[in-house]
């Protein structure tokens, strides 16, 4: 495989994943520092999340994770667009918040719940929590 | 101690904590996420914070270190506004920012120093530091 | 639901997961602190890993990726175990410290693959990577 | 005050929180790299942990929830040791981990309780946990 | 060397360092917080960075470098200005960001990026990236 | 550029950073999860170590910071002797973690000088610390 397939294969992945705004963003970090794009998308887009091994829902609830617990809320609007765009339920983005409340604290929940309520807003989902 | 009796603990301890918009914050995210504002106010205002082996504001102290120390500047307003309503004291608040930029770095105090000015300010705050 | 019961609730669900001696183990961390024990099973087995929103085998997705992106290595052997108990093949472990290594560095990846080796090794598993 | 002097002040404090062997320690970190000894006693022990608005039960309080917080955990014994020295009880400091775990993590928690288990064993101490 | 000295030490590394706006915001710190801007300024900028093993601009590489591990991406404007200050080309903060994505993750370098190009555009700086 | 050449410019890397036994190492990952090894070698000594906008001593300067600050002491021998492979002084790297205390915190800085000081004494290199 040369880069060049790895980067079509990685921009093909991140369509599956991202709606015209969020692609175009990543795009824009590309014209901004070219290698750091290619990087982004051949390698993240393409050498992982293209890998059959996890489905792309799978791969978004390990995401969604790390970033709750890393307590990278800038990162989480376009994970969680993601998320929903492949299949991941509102309920189960709540409920995922809910489990890392006790493996990274209450303090990283609090913070995600947040974005989250936010994004929901956006795409007027109302979440089923009975 | 049934669920309900452990998230009325929590709720009176809360009231003990927070002024009327904090509480109301907390109750907002408890309309959007109900099993995660159940678990907040019955786990961590209930268990947690009601325990009679620290006061609130030997928790407050401790609260706040965690916070900075990870960083999460977001979630300090709540706390500075309870650690104050609880009797701590402004000065005993900057000391605690001086003393952890020792352990947690310099960049985590100088971020927490920034929200502490913006909420003595927002309660017109002089702290006396001679 | 009273204390007893969610404490019953949460042993149970610890059972389903964990072998004799990591069930054991976490028994012992009770007979020290006890009140940190009954959170423990009552609040971390029973309020949150028995809810049917995820089953087990989600749920140790999220926590292995909690651990790995916090860095708490010496947490790991506990939860791969249980990973692999509740049905977690060792070819979604190691594709799941993939993963990682592009959210949480490659540091965190090494790191969690030394104790993935670890615990194959004990059970005598020979994961399938062609 | 000269550095001689915030060597020297450092110096008095570190004898008041640390044992002979955990002071010993200390002293051989600075043998290996001598301006970072230095600075540990006088800008840490000295500009830092001497100042008297908060006492040294009060600054341990604060150090080992950062250290627990940031999953230091090697650090731990020195602090726990000096926690016991300066006029920590036990059972203060089963409390501090408790509440710990809420704030960042049931994984750190857990993390440090191992620690402290090990400290209490070494001095024979056995907490009062009814 | 008395703290006076400490701290005027400091002082003129941290104006050889950081444009008029810059030393405002430090001394406005030292204005809320006196005991913590003088440490800043004796401890931080005299001690430390006034230290002839290391010039500006290695230990700028270092604190940047420290700054995006921990996602400290509100302090890092500050040091990009001191950076380009005292000599870091912008293609060198460039391919720092895209080292620390292998190291600290992508989100880490994506959150330092955004900030990168805010400061780039605000000192009309177009990298050479070919 | 294909996978089997970045592989094979990454082992080049490799060998000019790592002496045998390390080399060994990172080959023994590739034999028990061959995709991470590729990934490891192809990706981070391939397309990250090779550019060559930093040499490698600069790549290390950053590369031990970001571990510093990450606390993964676990993954410091591996550079440290990296570092000192590729032209890092002895003294330089002492005092990047002085630098490190102030910036990542105390913890940290001192968890690292533990290691560093096991490293040195494996390589019998005695610092000039006068």
């Amino acid at each position: 495989m040369t880069n060049e397939e790895r980067y079509e294969r990685g921009l093909q992945t991140l369509q599956k994943m991202a709606g015209e705004e969020d692609v175009r963003m990543i795009e824009g970090m590309g014209e901004f520092h070219p290698d750091f794009g290619h990087m982004m998308i051949a390698f993240g887009f393409g050498d992982i999340y293209s890998r059959s091994a996890f489905d792309l829902k799978q791969r978004e609830v390990i995401t969604l994770t790390s970033l709750i617990t890393q307590g990278a809320t800038e990162q989480l609007p376009f994970h969680l667009h993601a998320a929903l765009n492949v299949g991941m339920s509102p309920e189960e983005i709540l409920e995922l918040v809910m489990h890392c409340a006790a493996y990274a604290g209450f303090p990283k929940a609090c913070g995600a719940l947040t974005v989250v309520k936010r994004v929901f807003d956006e795409r007027n989902i109302v979440p089923n929590t009975k």
